[in-house]
Order: structure tokens, then C-alpha cells, then sequence
């Protein structure tokens, strides 16, 4: 299933899942019959009710057919489109996690993942504007592989930790490299409101045949500027969900941003920074594309 | 009003007022007739129409006397206390944000704030046990002053910060020096599991006649080691938010750590870091104490 989370002139934020024919099927109208949230969170639950009979229906074409009958199907171009996960309870994003990333910088490759995180208030929808700090000269773009996580994983081991994986998708990890720098600690250049878009749809993880294969690009004004694939992951995700989960309980909705292949801005000679006007393109192969403004 | 959360065996978590005498006014208690909570985090917005007509209840004798009368208020004994704020949005840490305690690393006082995280899944309750990780000799203490935001706000100015604040609490900056340390990076040794304790209640701002005046003490096992004032504070609450809210939007809910004392465990010679069975105060003038195990 492609989980995205949309609203319309009539009906606030909710889950829903894109079908053929650029239309989006609404998970919370009554002729779905799904079982209830008990709290938003509830629908990226892998061991919830919900969210595996939301799988079921979106895959069941003869279901599908009435609940376009039913009027529980809407045009993708009626609805406006939030980040898929529109609060995240965490973002924990890995730094330094491509091979050729780290070169780039001449950092040396880490001994284990680095964390940092993003606030929820950083997250943005898929068409939304990435704000330019009034402060900041040297915002940059950093494509990442999102992973949301679907089941609770505490002190996860690498052979059962993709059980605990809902989904993928694009997820663009914008970096005020000017505060991020000045700080020393990473928070404050990573996490200023609209720096975390993500989206248009996570893909559950039985539409990604092997995530650790998948072409990741970035282009600035349709211009490539970074092109890799998450076999350069330094820690593959398996061994992410390990690290994390030693300590950090990951709850459903939990997105890892697991960091950015190389050709990001401030490597540049000269620098490539983000300025109003620029559109932003993160494209993971079989995740569509996540296209942002900035403003 | 002194607010907090608690569940007790027939009830879920919810907010509640202490009130005299040792008790809790449960404010979802139908004799309340308060306004319904649209979601958990309405309870804490002071724009809201929960938040100060609860304010105003707890501060009426006589409504107060009903309210026995009606059975929603519990004897303190029969209720179990979560974090007053169970699921902050954010939780957004200060480092080196005292005078004496920049002094005691050696470390220069900071051009701006310094800003940190922890994740909600740190939260842990009053009388809560601190769970050392199974990979860190070094975790260590710090008593710090939570401000509690309890109003939306963006690009804020210290002469209006004040009003942005719902009120205060003991807050345990609980951190994995080792994690700290070696990774560069503080998110991980700050946000381990149960790495944040605050509690037990928040203050109401009209309760605490001024936050930058109040003596702030740690005991391990009886024995203090912190003690200083908010008065050290290299940045006060008005710079913080407005720093902050310059480009990270704060929410009601919100919790803000500013910073620690001296008298750190780490920075003592010889060092001094926590063992379970150790048991840890952090008690803030007008703001109770917060205790709690390490396990």
C-alpha cells in the first residue's frame, strides 16, 4: 500500500491510501468498515487492527471498485496531500551514513550510527515551502531513504528488525549548515520549522523488493545534484533499527532519515546553497517524488 | 494551579489539579464540566478553553467543596502520577546554560544558547526507575528548571515570551556521558530510555513569583550535589524563547530544560555516576521534588 495522509476543503487530516488512477482512497469513510483509532497513531500499527484490513482493502480491486461506488475514492487532485506521518512522535536522522558522503567531506567513516534528530514541528507536505531562516545563508538540501517504522521495537536484534519496518519513502533533510556548524550540536541547523518534508506516500514494505537497492537523486531546479543508491549505506537499516533500539524504544510512526549520499551544497566548490524560489526534488527509486518549494 | 497527570486502576491518564490536603482534582471528572479536550494537548494550551477554566476551578473553594462532594477528588495515595506532561511534542534542552557549571568544565559561557533534545519516549514519571543502559559506566544527574510552554509561539519577543509560558516543574537531565561523549553528538546519551523525568507537578506561572529567583538542589542518596540558583542562568526564559521560536515554532506542552547547575558527577574528581538502587532529588524552590530509583 501507498499510506499517504490528506485532507479536503471538508474533512480534516486522516489516512488514506493512493490506488490506480491518480486517486486516493479515504481509510476513515464509513464503507470501509475499518476498525477505529484509538489515536492517530494507531495507523501505521503493524499489530494494530487498523492498519493491516486498510492493507488488505487497498490491495482487493473488487473492493476497490465499491468503494469508488460508495464515494470513498477521491481524485488525487481533490485533496491536498500532508506528509504521510503528519506528527511523527520522533524523527531520528543518521548522520554520515554513505560511503561516498563521508568521503565527500573527509570525514572518516563512523564507528557506529550518529544520531541527531528533528523536531515535529520541522515536518512539511509533499507541494509544501521549505522557509529559509531569516538568519541562515547556507541552507542545504540532503536526500534521505525514510524509514517509518510499524511495530514497537525495543532492544531489536538486526535478524528480527524489519519485521518492525511499516514502510519507506522520500524524506528531505534540510540543514541550515550556517547553525548547524556555529552550534557544534546539530539541533537547532536541523530543526527549524519546515526543514523535515517528507512523503508524497510511504510505500509498506512489501512494495520495496530490497531497500538497500534503490537509486536516490536530488535535483535543484531540475538540475541533478546528488545520485546514488542506498547500497552505499554505511549501517544498513537492519543494523540501524539494532543500534537505536538498544536504548530508544521506536514507536509506530517513527521515522528514520538514515542519511544522505554525497553532492550536497556546502561540499561544493564553489558552495550550492538553497535560495527563495528553488524547487527541490527528492526521487528514491519506487517512492515517487517529493518536490518542495522554498520560500 | 499545580498541575499533573495520573491514572488510577479504573481511570487512564488524564490531567488533574493537586489540590490541599494531599489530594488530586481529577478535571476530566463529569462534576468538572469542563470544556471536552479536542486532543490531549489542548489540556496544557492557555488560548484554549480547558486550560483556564480548569485554572479557575481549582482556585474556587468553594466549587472545590462540591467537587468532594461529587467524588472527583482523590486522595493522592490512590492515584499513580505520570509526567504532568506525559507526550511533550518537544522536549528541547539548553546546554551550558549556568555560569558556575560553564566555569566547572572549563568551557566558555555560550555566544547563544545551546540547543539539545530528548525523545517523548524519555519521559518518565515521579518515583519512575531511571534505566542505565547495559553499555554506560557514565550516566550522570542534572537538576534542571522545566518551563512549560502553554501558548503557540513563533518568532516571539523576550518582552512577550512571558506570556507563552503555562508554568514550571523539576525536570532530571538524565545523560549517558560515554554516549555523550564519544559520539560528539548529545542526542543519544541524552535520550535513552526513561532519560527524562520531570514532575511531579507544573506550577502555574501566577504560582511562582519569579523563576529567576529560585534555589535548585540535587541530592544523590541523601546527599546534595547541586545546589545553586536560577539566577546563574547564562540565558533566561525570555532569551530562550525568544532565541528559539525564531525559527522553531514552540507548541503548548512543550518542554523546555534550561540548563544545569555545577556539581555534575562527570566533573567531579574523582567522578561520581549513577548505580542502581541510587535514588536521585531534584527539587526546585515552590516546585516539590521530583525523586526517582535508578535500575
Amino acid at each position: 500500500m501507498k499510506l499517504v495522509a490528506f485532507s479536503t476543503s471538508s474533512a480534516a487530516a486522516r489516512p488514506g491510501a493512493l490506488i490506480a488512477a491518480d486517486s486516493v482512497l479515504d481509510l476513515l469513510h464509513p464503507a470501509c468498515a475499518l476498525p477505529a483509532l484509538g489515536c492517530e497513531h494507531d495507523a501505521y500499527d503493524l499489530g494494530g487492527a487498523f492498519l493491516p484490513a486498510a492493507m488488505q482493502l487497498a490491495a482487493n480491486a473488487a473492493e476497490l471498485d465499491r468503494l469508488r461506488t460508495a464515494g470513498a475514492v477521491l481524485a488525487r487532485g481533490e485533496v491536498t496531500l500532508h506528509a504521510p506521518v503528519p506528527h511523527p512522535r520522533k524523527i531520528l536522522c543518521i548522520g554520515l551514513n554513505y560511503r561516498d558522503h563521508a568521503e565527500e567531506q573527509g570525514a572518516k567513516l563512523p564507528e557506529r550510527p550518529l544520531l541527531f534528530s528533528k523536531f515535529d514541528t520541522c515536518v512539511l507536505a509533499p507541494g509544501g515551502t521549505i522557509r529559509i531562516p531569516k538568519g541562515s545563508t547556507q541552507t542545504d538540501y540532503e536526500a534521505e531513504l525514510g524509514v517509518v517504522i510499524g511495530r514497537r521495537a525495543s532492544k531489536v536484534k538486526k535478524a528480527d528488525a524489519m519485521a518492525h519496518v511499516l514502510g519507506y519513502c522520500n524524506f528531505h533533510d534540510v540543514s541550515a549548515r550556517d547553525f548547524q556548524f556555529a552550534d557544534g550540536q546539530w539541533q537547532r541547523g536541523k530543526s527549524c520549522d519546515t526543514f523535515a518534508p517528507f512523503g508524497e506516500f510511504v510505500a509498506t514494505a512489501d512494495e520495496i523488493a530490497d531497500p538497500h537497492a534503490l537509486g536516490i537523486r536530488l535535483r535543484l531546479n531540475g538540475k541533478t545534484m546528488q545520485d546514488s543508491s542506498t547500497n552505499q549505506l554505511v549501517f544498513d537499516i537492519p543494523a540501524l533499527i539494532e543500534f537505536l533500539s538498544e536504548d530508544i524504544t521506536l514507536m509506530p510512526g517513527d521515522v528514520i532519515a538514515t542519511g544522505t549520499p554525497p553532492g550536497v551544497g556546502f561540499a561544493r566548490k564553489p558552495p550550492v546553497y538553497l535560495r527563495a524560489g528553488d524547487v527541490v526534488e527528492v526521487e528514491i527509486d519506487g517512492l515517487g517524488v517529493l518536490r518542495n518549494t522554498c520560500g
